[in-house]
């Protein structure tokens, strides 16, 4: 299962709100826990020069996507983004999997542009990590690529996920979740009911470990290992959580600041507050992957600093070393007969007579 | 504006996890701040005897809603429930409003059977405060109960909020957000497109001050004073919010607990963490209005204790003194070409000529 090979991962390293700046002291930390691995340094020549490191290489990038480039102008104009050329050697078999801090949307787009779809996916998917009260993470997709979904969509989100926790955490029989509403409102429209049918066919086939609904709060108490719903919720999930998160943080700094007192009382809460900080620290969660693609790719977010950036590498090195991409392509090809829906199933139990 | 006659609160007194302890309790706090406010006490008579105040009546009603209890049963078997029997007391015209803290799904059901809808409107929504950055509270619509929205919905949405919260905040012209996904991802679906439309044209008409889409951290940033959402999108929202904010206490508790050391640590930033938890103490926000209905309902929290119930009377008393129904009519009036759709826009137009 752990690839033979050295790790090699391509950086876009001109990507998010700080560029090289960030990226190149992430590579860095990362290459000195991770004695056998490589970089390609993806951006340009200019702003990469002076990183010199054996296990890395410099692969030039003219251009550059912006946060607000749109999508039009990221996927046809800058044919030689640093972004794009980064996902061209996970394409090309030099690098395992890609890293990118830049906008997401054009992420998506290149890298389903350039890797294509995996056989049996329809649609690619942005899969993210939340905290947990467990202490863990619980995987949640789709985070937004898509926003109009289909059972068979979710279905697809549901058996990728597994595959992505069961490499990165280790877990070989996850649990999955279908985010739903409570049991005091009308439980979902016809979409979530019939992804519950779909979901618990394909937990009778062993295909999935489904334990049924979950509701927006499972996602912190850690129900589930991972829950599954559109993008369109799961984007409104995600950046309603971390506005949250920013408020309390917000209002903890304010409060702890006020006066000559109150920090004092800081001073002696430091320990106390920094424990407190380092378990829902978002940076020990970033690092989204993109599945579904003949490639890997991995997403952080756009303002990760460092110790930020590097978790995203950790990510997609793990996820090299333990072949995400065939974990995916095999439980995708298990899962095929129903993915393929009732007629293919119907006629499977016919042949399996 | 203000209703001339002594306003009058129809309370389900067995509703919620904790029934007449915690609502009995809640009630009594509510009457001594609000001396020319009267209150009919819903509920099982041996549960309600003692409770002797002047502005005080006891309506006997024999059954009991409870949190688990199917729709049907809530709606169709217990007919003599203290949640119907408070609502009639709205229908019948004994009380400006009625308050519980039951079961939300059976609460709408039996006041759109109760009270039937207003005219204008296709459906009733949930509309609740979740607090924001700003120190106010951010108006959240629908909060669970239509899973499917069309545009119209959504816009009817809207102009219910700004009714509401013109009243509860007294702003004039109170802000609108379209909840969306980020511009970095495929900005929303078909029905998130059209409804963006027909927001614009309502605030072009003067109907709404519409902001335009704002995304999930707009809710605690304060970014406008109600965002509007389907219900599914919003359920979720607000549950997520619930878990997130549940962990982090849990987290904050946990590490002050941790030792000797860090209860002392609690024990000094006491006055700190109490003026932190102040500011993000949900009880100050509960108590969300089912608009659209011919009669005011309010929905507490089912674990509300009795602090956060008399934020739930709070609010209702100040929506019926100013007389929310009227000013929620007034507004779909106002509104009612746009919401009969283009043809009728059309016709308004060439009458006007």
């Amino acid at each position: 299962m752990i690839s033979p090979t050295p790790i090699t991962l391509a950086v876009d390293c001109m990507g998010g709100d700080h560029g090289p700046r960030v990226t190149l002291a992430a590579c860095r930390r990362f290459l000195s826990t991770h004695p056998d691995a490589r970089l390609l340094l993806v951006g340009r020549a200019e702003a990469l020069a002076g990183f010199a490191d054996p296990r890395v290489e410099v692969v030039a990038a003219t251009e550059v996507v912006e946060m607000d480039d749109p999508l039009e102008v990221a996927l046809r104009k800058k044919k030689d983004s640093s972004m794009r050329v980064a996902i061209e050697q996970v394409r090309d078999g030099k690098a395992a999997a890609a890293v990118s801090a830049g906008n997401t949307g054009a992420l998506m787009a290149i890298a389903r542009y350039v890797l294509k779809t995996m056989d049996g996916i329809d649609r690619p998917a942005i899969a993210g990590q939340m905290p947990n009260f467990k202490g863990g993470g619980t995987t949640m997709l789709d985070l937004g690529a898509n926003v109009d979904c289909t059972p068979e969509h979710l279905l697809q989100f549901a058996v990728m996920g597994s595959a992505l926790v069961s490499v990165l955490q280790n877990k070989q029989n996850p649990t999955v979740g279908l985010l739903n509403i409570g049991e005091e409102a009308i439980k979902g429209n016809e979409i979530i009911k019939k992804s519950g049918e779909l979901l618990r066919s394909a937990a009778s086939s062993g295909d999935l470990n489904f334990h049924g609904n979950v509701e927006g709060n499972d996602i912190f108490k850690g129900t589930v290992d991972i829950v599954v719903c559109d993008g369109f919720v799961g984007n409104v999930a995600l950046k309603a959580s971390e506005g949250l998160a920013t408020m309390i943080g917000g209002f903890l700094k304010t409060e702890f600041s006020r006066n000559i007192f109150t920090k004092i009382a800081a001073l002696l809460a430091y320990p106390v507050l920094s424990a407190f900080k380092n378990r829902v620290d978002h940076r020990r969660y970033n690092g989204a992957a993109l599945l579904g693609l003949r490639g890997l790719v991995f997403k952080s977010h756009g303002s990760a600093d460092e110790i930020a950036f590097e978790t995203a590498l950790n990510r997609a090195y793990d996820a090299g070393r333990n072949q995400l991409l065939d974990r995916v392509r095999e439980r995708i090809a298990h899962a095929a007969p129903l993915l393929m829906g009732a007629q293919a199933e119907r006629s499977e139990a016919v042949t399996s007579l």
